[in-house]
């Protein structure tokens, strides 16, 4: 069904699949909740209220929380306004007309956005009914085009993001244009939130934040630390099998090197505050800074003995602790920390090879997430946004221009689909950024490849060439999981907390009917042990079905049970995720499970 | 033969083993050395000249630094000393007495050190010739009974280790009862120089120590990260098979933590300085402090549930990268820094379970240190020193001595014999400790385990026990290694840099006679590889002669040699280390190998 949607002064039709359209009917609907919010509480003041990727949201300041009996409430004025199909006018204003508008109707939050426009801009409102709001648009051209729509959750929101201004009441809503896409919606959204990462965490004993310890800090409890050695080791082979070393480097470092490296000078908002060493020695003028990144540590090592054009490229790899600070008002569970693990790599290489390491890089990036499942991946070039910010950038102009063509050509030479992120580049150098396509169908940040053509200048880094002379080499830095906490906090909610045997913390559980097959339990038990197969036994005195309903809650791959039958018999019973495998010899079941470790297989 | 020691008023006979001998004949030579000095150089001052482990050393002031030649003209003047064969006459005087004694000597440090001393003690000078020392003894009768010794080197000292005060001359020297052992001493010396960790970490290639990221901190370059990977997979291999659990935890942690674990009352001198957080927000009044162990994060995750009896005993490991202060003037390569590896454990228990606890963690660590090669372990049993510093414990005091009597019985029922070390427990409990004895007769702390009944009870861990009420655990805090980075760089002077095969960087290295032996080469490296064998090639253009005398110095453990024969034949030429192995097939090279890696063979 087309969409009417009017923008500025003009008009279209579009479908549904258009980005346009669906902001301008959600921004509408957003719109149509204001006002049902200013008819039930006439007292409340409208701060703002944008559509957005889910749905939309309309931030209040009221006197009181929204209830959910008022969400309720709420919904049934809307579909009145709805059904009312009020047209929604445009119409402009000078700025200082429009302040005494909103100044008049009480609307303070309104007063002060205009204020921070500038003095000779025309501003447009939209007005349906009785309510008028400050709008940029785009929007539906009545309320009655508004078909389904739902209001989600209510949550706190200071008023411009920061935690000083008063906290206001933001209403969660999302719409559709029919039922049916609103009601899969909904059924997607109640499996994320069964499948959020900070919910399976706490319910499957795997990590912790603890307010002691600090907001954004992570505690590995022992089955996620499992899981994440299973990374690491799987990690560390491929990544030698692809022809890199390892090293390992200190957490902190002396202020030098981060004035070296450019990161005081431009990247000191996401820094940890200094270690003064004055406060160990009155004559210490020195400071440490713990690292938000590896690369200076790195280029040390480069930097600890000549090098000759014989020696490149070399590529170093290291799953490095890195601190960042992140307002604490922005952390989210495993998602967005201030400690993590980057499963960091350096190439230092040749101009000549550098195109081929990047092609090398992308090969393995592709296989890794594969392995994880995540079969679809989107390309982002990351280059600088030359309107703003150019300061933010080190490096000279024609580096950068060249920079940012090869890796456009490179990849367009790959036949991949190219996104182009305009600002989305480091301070140093442009990037390919890979984007993980999860199970809900949300992008995740992971691999990340950086040319950088910058910090070997800074840093004075040389090779020696087949001619004799000395030249510069070039850097790459690249990470292909991200962050470690994030990465594995999307595999929690990718596979709903039951981890692919390869990864699960305990792949077998031995369960007994009668603690006459204890024994043979403990046997099977010592046996999968050596075989380096994590299994457990659970030789309680209570109920088969109990137990089983316990290892299934606990997201066991395979339950291994035994009674006297099996004793007799020989045999061990299996159920899977899936349901009951039947009887087989420990044998057999050890093959079959070996095999689906081996191959890191996603499925039982 | 036996010597005559005076000490006090009081005289005795003792053989060369009785520290007490060893002590008063290289304290004499120190005395002689300083009165030698004297006589050739009259403006010295005299500062302190003890016995120490390995012989002797006295500080002067002087103008110049001695040379080497200097060294030898000391030596000239001391034989004449010891050929006078002058008596050492004891006498006390009060302290007023014994100042003017110093001072008209113009001995300005001396003076210092008697000021330093109680109003009302008698102070002891010894007397040999024109030369008297402010001294406590012990000594020997007279000068003459001095066999064989040697002035080894001369570095530089700060007056009391600080370095605000002025740099004084070190002589370092040692003694010996016979010229026999004085030359053995002197060979293992010269050995140990050879053995250098810092010397063969340049050589090799395996690490370095960078101005610019700060002292103390170590950067693992790749081979040596090679070596310390292996260690990891060992350690974690070794310790799930032990019935341990990984965890994983942050490097800072709030201040708050601190307190409570009362770190920053009794640990602050070695933690670095905290990160302000009013750095980043105005408002924010927090701090944080990178971590100088790891335990209160493991007490952390224990809080962050309910635990049962049932649950107990917890024992969860972590390689943990931990940050302590020490002066720069005390770093001394990987073996003090400032930055390290804890590889760490903390294991929760019942009362009733520590005592098994902690045989296990010994089974443990005699079984590791064994497959490094220290076989010889010394077991130290730290205790408090009530005499001194009380103050410096935290928890009750017979708790602590509850706990010390419970380690002791322990050991001896195990029928250790034990070392009481005074003053060596941790502010939080006692400890044993176990020192390993290197190729050269050195003492490595390595092992230690700790008893620990105060922290759980100050920050509040309980678990529910069998009768339903809330407990408070044991905690025992143990490390196996000690520090990755000391245990390794004691590891690179045990080994000589000469790696076992399971630990070398690179393991095999196939060198080519002729290119027309490439192919073959390349297969052979591929093959290798993909079994996870450390392979190389060397296929330049060089005699083999000088492949083979690079391949030496890298002491890589076996050289694959392939030339037309070797082609022809499908074989290789086998060198090892200690030489030519002959002919093989490629798959008899891996069966040995490979049997040689994974039970981790001391010696090819």
């Amino acid at each position: 069904m087309m969409i009417q949607v009017q923008s500025g002064t003009s008009q279209e039709q579009l479908t549904w699949d258009s980005p346009i359209a669906r902001e301008a009917y959600r921004h509408t609907c957003s719109h149509v909740l204001a006002q049902a919010v200013k008819r039930l509480y006439p007292e409340a003041r409208l701060a703002i209220g944008p559509a957005i990727d889910t749905g939309f949201y309309y931030d209040f300041d009221v006197p009181e929380s929204f209830t959910t009996e008022d969400l309720i409430s709420l919904e049934e004025e809307m579909r009145g306004i709805i059904a009312l199909d009020l047209p929604l006018q445009r119409f402009e204003l000078p700025r200082d007309e429009a302040v005494l508008l909103m100044a008049q109707a009480g609307e303070n939050y309104k007063v002060d956005l205009i204020n921070d426009l500038p003095a000779d801009t025309n501003l447009s409102f939209y007005r349906q009914g009785e309510y008028t709001d400050l709008c940029a648009g785009p929007h539906l051209m009545s309320t009655g085009r508004i078909g389904a729509f739902k209001l989600t959750h209510v949550a706190g929101a200071y008023w411009r993001g920061n935690e000083k201004n008063p906290m206001l009441q933001r209403i969660y809503g999302t719409a559709f244009d029919s039922e049916e896409e609103l009601t899969a919606y909904l059924t997607a959204l109640d499996e994320a939130r069964k499948r959020d990462h900070r919910k399976l965490g706490r319910e499957l004993d795997l990590f912790s934040i603890d307010e002691e310890v600090g907001p954004g800090l992570i505690l590995w409890h022992p089955k996620l630390s499992t899981v994440r050695e299973q990374i690491e080791l799987y990690w560390r082979r491929e990544h030698r099998r692809r022809g890199y070393e390892y090293v390992y480097t200190p957490h902190i470092g002396m202020s030098n090197l981060w004035e070296t490296s450019g990161h005081l000078q431009t990247f000191a908002d996401g820094m940890f505050p200094p270690m003064q060493m004055s406060v160990k020695d009155a004559g210490e003028t020195s400071a440490y800074y713990i690292k938000p990144m590896n690369c200076p540590f790195h280029i040390q090592i480069y930097k600890s003995r000549q090098r000759s054009y014989r020696d490149l490229p070399l590529r170093w790899c290291e799953l490095g602790g890195v601190y960042r600070y992140e307002r604490s008002g922005t952390l989210h569970g495993m998602l967005r920390v201030r400690g993590f693990t980057q499963d960091d790599a350096h190439i230092i290489c040749t101009e000549e090879q550098f195109e081929d390491e990047i092609n090398r890089v992308l090969d393995f990036a592709f296989d890794l997430n594969r392995d994880f499942g995540f079969d679809q991946l989107k390309v982002y070039l990351s280059v600088r946004d030359l309107n703003n910010r150019e300061d933010k950038y080190v490096g000279e102009s024609h580096i950068w221009d060249r920079a940012e063509e090869t890796l456009e050509r490179l990849l367009i030479a790959r036949g991949i689909a190219v996104i182009r992120d305009v600002g989305g580049a480091k301070f140093y150098g442009p990037a390919i950024d890979l984007k993980a396509v999860d199970a809900m169908g949300r992008e995740w940040q992971g691999t990340t490849i950086q040319l950088d053509m910058n910090e070997p200048l800074r840093f004075g880094m040389t090779y020696t060439g087949s001619d004799g002379q000395e030249h510069t080499p070039i850097m790459l830095h690249r990470t292909l999981l991200g962050a470690m906490e994030r990465f594995v906090g999307v595999l929690i909610e990718q596979y709903a907390g039951a981890f692919p045997t390869w990864l699960a913390p305990v792949q077998a559980s031995i369960l007994t009917i009668t603690n006459r097959a204890d024994n043979r339990a403990k046997e099977i038990l010592a046996k999968l042990l050596d075989l380096e197969i994590r299994a457990e036994t659970d030789l309680r005195n209570e109920k088969i079905g109990y137990k089983i309903r316990e290892a299934q809650v606990s997201k066991v791959p395979y339950m291994l049970i035994l009674g006297d039958r099996e004793v007799a018999e020989g045999l061990v019973s299996v159920r899977g995720r899936l349901g009951d495998l039947g009887q087989m010899t420990v044998d057999d079941f050890i093959s079959k499970i070996t095999e689906e470790i081996t191959t890191r297989a996603l499925h039982s």
